[in-house]
């Protein structure tokens, strides 16, 4: 067996055996096998597929390239959730939370935000103080002691996918269902939990651009963590207009702070109930959806959820006055309110103008060195269906960037189509994929 | 304009514009495109195909990364000949002498032998003293004043093909038809000849196993050759038993200085002629082909292509006297004699298997940095079709290994079939292409 017939094979259309694909994953997460080879197999498995029995191993194989925790002390179902990543998610900050208030251990793993998508990370680090770079023994005692956790990726957990990922995004390699697969469910099986629940975007401000490209990653994805023994549900959502009202690290965070403490807006209380509903079927503390939502809401109204989301914050040296008054943040320097150019009905908000806008103000990154401002970013007042008024406030741009704020206003203005006729607000969960 | 945009492009199936080719091309030969990106293209391409209008402008690309040779202050048509490599090929030891004696200029730019397959400068520089790295200037000279030099691939032709053939061949991208045609194509217009002469190998001993993949890269050659004003004649010929009746390099030499002075066997012979004959009907020496035949036969009989072969020789430093006197040239230490095992007529002999025996026996390379014995080889005593008595010698093997020897011994009984009836010699010929 060597490198260059495992290629070959591949190249050819042909199933790898799982010793062809340790083989390789293993070699190349240590140095033996150079990246050049690795980039000719990345592009063969984007060309011509993989089953989902050697999804499934290479999954198990960039697994094995690192550690996988072990919550086996620390008594209760342990189930994380993931997103696919998309603009204004800030679904985690609540979820997270407020599932770990119902009882459910959530020892949850997040990027950071690159492009027009944002990152749970960042959204964390807008607290000031907040750690997300925890040890892993620090996340396993608050996991045991307040029953969440959100922390980054370790260097130590699935080494191999941080090879291939830097690797896949210099080769146009990265949308293959295979290797998206396996990269997600790497990580999410090293963190040694019980069950998982994903949300996977799709619309223009996501990754996956359609519904049927999604169904297909929703498919792998609960088939490959079937084959891994991860019980693992897939929500299939929308991601053509920012969710919630806000986009931009702090404005966020803010949003989400807004909606533990009861508020919000009805679409991001929608998908968080929803996703977090399923969480707690999952994990068995609830016999029904209806059961599920009831006491989740029960977990809101009551203060509870927001509790534990201070209790979070300050176990990881956030500073908890600023979750009691969010006014007191710093402000950008410079505001400007987008207008509505007709009266009418908002139609479309698109989602990726909006994440590519934050991005210039300030609020995001194009390379993962990129220093960011969590104070910028965009305040919708609007959402889709909602009539307006000709000259209506219809968004605030935040920002230290005077010279970015006019050429954000200039897109932005074409970001919002505006109709005539009145618009019904789609659905937002299109589907739920599960075993 | 990027690298990725480029690998993705090719990726999705698209045809790459002119510009694209030559960014990706120039940007890999002066290290500015790394490795994997090379690769990740090169599969995309190997996958997806390229038309032959790209074809043709990666063979410019490749072409314009080095020298181009001019030979316009020297009189005369100026072509050459290139086979894609098998077990026996001594052609072109006979072919350019002769075609030079008709008064046609051969500057001919040949390979080195890796694998089961032989190269031309190995059996050249099995004559004692013989320089095959004769600079640009000299080679120039040598065809003003003789009208033949046979010299080995310089760094300064074609410097992206060869990194490119490296890392094809570390990353299963070898078997592609337009990087083949790319590779071969390229290094041929650098030479600034006026025609080309292509002899493309099918069969278990050539790269092309089949006839149809061979009519593919002729078709593909001939058009890319078009496109870039090379007229090109494309032979496909057969290369199931090895041509002729030796294999190995000094073997070889000798068979063609045996040639040379009026013997040789009828396949090696049917194919020079052929070949040369085209050469000199593309240079507009002669009206037809039968006009040609008489004359290289003229020259044959005459000892005229004899006495240029010398010449040549003599102007790069090689040893004549043995060209005169070949018995007195060193022998192996051991010879060993393959009997038939029956009654029969030769049906076939593998000329995979016989290739790699001469490497085995010290005659060829498994990498490019191994030592070549001149000496060693094989000798058949009889050709496809042929009969023969059991026990009758039908090969000899010469080494100075002696545990090779009782190896490929045993090789070499397999590589024999003897069948109990007439069989009949195929034609080596399979198809002329022409543009």
């Amino acid at each position: 067996m060597n490198a260059y017939q495992i290629i070959a094979k591949k190249r050819d259309g042909g199933a790898l055996a799982a010793d062809e694909i340790d083989y390789f994953i293993h070699g190349y997460a240590h140095d033996k096998i150079p990246d050049y080879q690795m980039s000719a197999l990345l592009m063969a498995i984007y060309l011509n597929g993989m089953s989902f029995a050697e999804t499934a191993t290479l999954t198990r194989s960039m697994l094995e390239s690192g550690i996988r925790m072990n919550f086996k002390n620390i008594p209760g179902y342990k189930i994380d959730k993931h997103s696919t990543g998309g603009v204004g998610d800030k679904v985690s900050l609540v979820l997270a939370p407020l599932v770990a208030a119902a009882g459910v251990k959530v020892p949850m793993i997040s990027g950071r935000g690159l492009g027009h998508s944002g990152g749970t990370l960042d959204k964390l680090e807008a607290i000031p103080g907040f750690r997300t770079n925890l040890s892993i023994d620090e996340f396993y005692q608050q996991i045991d002691e307040i029953g969440v956790a959100m922390i980054g990726q370790t260097e130590r957990i699935c080494p191999a996918d941080k090879k291939m990922y830097a690797l896949r995004d210099a080769t146009a390699t990265i949308e293959s269902v295979p290797l998206i697969t396996g990269s997600i469910l790497s990580k999410k099986l090293a963190e040694g939990i019980d069950g998982l629940v994903l949300d996977v975007k799709t619309g223009v401000g996501a990754f996956m651009k359609t519904a049927d490209d999604s169904r297909i990653l929703a498919e792998s994805l609960v088939k490959t963590a079937a084959l891994n023994d991860l019980p693992t549900t897939v929500f299939i959502t929308r991601m053509d207009e920012p969710l919630g009202r806000a986009a931009g690290n702090w404005l966020e965070t803010r949003e989400a702070i807004d909606y533990l403490k009861g508020g919000g807006a009805s679409d991001l209380m929608e998908l968080t109930l929803a996703l977090s509903a399923e969480m707690l079927l999952m994990a068995k503390i609830v016999r029904s959806a209806e059961e599920a939502r009831h006491r989740l809401n029960e977990l809101l109204n009551s203060g509870a959820a927001f509790r534990k989301f201070c209790q979070m914050v300050e176990h990881q040296h956030g500073d908890v006055s600023i979750l009691h008054e969010p006014e007191q943040y710093p402000r950008s320097k410079y505001e400007l309110h987008i207008k509505a150019l007709r009266d009418g009905f908002i139609k479309e908000i698109d989602a990726l103008t909006i994440g590519l806008s934050v991005v210039q103000l300030g609020g995001g990154r194009l390379v993962m060195e990129d220093q960011i401002d969590y104070k910028a970013g965009i305040l919708l007042h609007c959402q889709i269906g909602d009539a307006v008024k000709k000259d209506q406030t219809i968004a605030t741009i935040y920002s230290d960037r005077e010279k970015a704020i006019a050429e954000v206003d200039c897109a932005l203005s074409k970001a919002f189509t505006i109709s005539g006729e009145c618009v019904k607000k789609p659905s937002l969960i299109i589907d739920v994929v599960r075993p």
